[in-house]
C-alpha cells in the first residue's frame, strides 16, 4: 500500500508531464483533478475525449498504486469508457476511480468523470490493468 | 465524402494541436501516422496509453469525415481499446481503421494500431461516434 | 414510464422464453434475479458467461423500459462486460442496473453482477441502447 | 494445439448444451456456425443479443484451445459487443475469431458474426481470456 504522498512524489519523479493532483487514494478508490487548459478543449468549446480517456486511465493507475504499492510497470490491458455529457470547458474534471476487484495479476476499475459542480458524470470508464508476476530473486 | 485534402485542411483548421498525418482517407477507412516524440513516452521507453487512444479515436474519427464529410460535432460516444504489446519508443505509430457499420445516427469502427515495421499490432480498439441529427433547416 | 407489474406482464408476453424475476424497477434503475439450474453452468461448476452476460442485458433493459415506457424496439447497441469472481453454481444470480445517461436516443448503464448472499461482485457490465425515433404520426 | 476433430470430441463431452459446429479451427483462427431456432429469436424477428454473445464468446474459446490446447478452465475476463444490424431469423449465425495477441496469460481476439449470406457483419466483438498459470509439478 502506498500513502497519498508517496504517490505525489512518484508521479511527480515518473510522470512529470502527466499535469494532475490527487485529492484521495486509498480503500481501493482513488479522485483525481486535472485543471483543463485551452490545449485540452475541442471545437465547440469542450474537453477532448482523449483527455477524457487519459483522466479515466490515471485515476485507475492511482487507485491501483494506492493498493498494491508503487509497481510502475503495472500496464492498462483494456480501457472502455463511455462518453455521456459535453464536460464544460471552464470548469476541472474530476475523475472518481473504485476498484471492483484485486487479483493476483488483474486489477479492473471503475471510474466516473465529472465537470466540477456538476453532478452528473460526463463519461464513464472500465479499465484493467495487468501487474507484472514478482521472480522469485525479488519476492524475497 | 470529403478528400483527403480537405480532411488536411479541415484537421490544419480545426484541430491545430492534434499532431498527425494522413496516409489514406477513404472507401470506409484511412489510415493515420503519429510521429513519437519524447513527451509521448513512459517509464520503460514505450508510448502511453493515452496517445495510443488519441490516435485510435482520431483514425476513427479520419474515417468518418471521409465517409460523411466534414461534420465536426459528430461526437465518440464509446471506445474500447486493448492493449497488446509494448510500442517501440523510435518508431512512428501507425493506425488503420474500417469502417464496420455507416449508420444515420451511428457509425462503429474498429482501429488495429502498430509500431512502424512491425507486422504484429500494439493495440486494437472499436469505437462509436454518433453523428448529430440534421435539423430540418439545413436539409434542404 | 412503466410500473413493475406492467413491466411483469410485458416480459411474460414477449419474452417468455427469458426466465428472471423483477425485484425492484424505477428511478433510473432496475434489480433482477435468475434462478440459476443445471442448463446455467459449466465445468468446474460455475454460471456461464452467456448466462451473466443475458442477465445484464436483460437488466439494462428493465431499468430503460421502466423509464422510457414499453418500447420494445429499443436495441442494445454496446455491451462491455468484464468477468471478475467465479459465481455460484447453487445461487441465484442478482443483477442491479443504474443508468448513467438517458437520451432521446441512446440511453447507457451499468450493471453490477452478484451470486446471492456475496457482497463482491461477480461481474461487472456497461451498455448502450439505441431508442429508434418516434416517427411524426405517433408522437401524437 | 488441438486438432478440430479433439475440439469437437471436447465440447460434445464438457459442453453438451452448447449447439454449434466447428467449420475451422486452427492458425489464431476458427470460423463457428449456430443453427438459429425459435427459442433464439426476439419481437420483430431477429436474433437475441445474448445469442449473439454467446457464438462470439464461443468462437473466441475454439481459436484459443486450437492454438493453446484443451485447458478447459481458460475463462474469459472481457467481452465488449458491438450490434451492427439485424441478424436475419431465418439464417444461420456465423462467427469469424482470429486471435491478435496469444500472451502466456492473456489471450485476445476479435470476432465478425454473420447471418449467412450477407457480407455486412450482424455484430462484432473483442474479448480476453485468461490462461490459468500452469503449476510447477505440471509444467515438467
Amino acid at each position: 500500500m502506498s500513502t497519498k504522498e508517496q504517490l505525489v512524489n512518484f508521479f511527480k519523479n515518473e510522470f512529470p508531464q502527466v499535469n494532475f493532483t490527487i485529492e484521495h487514494a486509498g480503500e481501493k478508490s482513488a479522485t483525481i483533478r486535472k485543471k483543463i487548459c485551452h490545449e485540452h478543449l475541442r471545437p465547440g468549446g469542450t474537453v477532448s475525449g482523449p483527455v477524457m480517456m487519459e483522466v479515466a486511465d490515471t485515476a485507475l493507475y492511482v487507485a491501483i498504486l494506492a493498493e498494491i504499492g508503487l509497481v510502475a510497470l503495472t500496464v492498462t490491458t483494456n480501457l472502455n469508457i463511455n462518453f455521456l455529457r459535453k464536460p464544460s470547458a471552464e470548469k476541472d474534471i474530476i475523475a472518481d476511480c473504485r476498484l471492483i476487484k484485486v487479483g493476483k495479476s488483474l486489477v479492473i476499475g471503475e471510474v466516473s468523470i465529472f465537470s466540477e459542480g456538476d453532478p452528473e458524470p460526463v463519461a464513464h470508464a472500465t479499465g484493467t490493468y495487468a501487474i507484472p508476476p514478482v521472480r522469485s530473486s525479488e519476492s524475497k
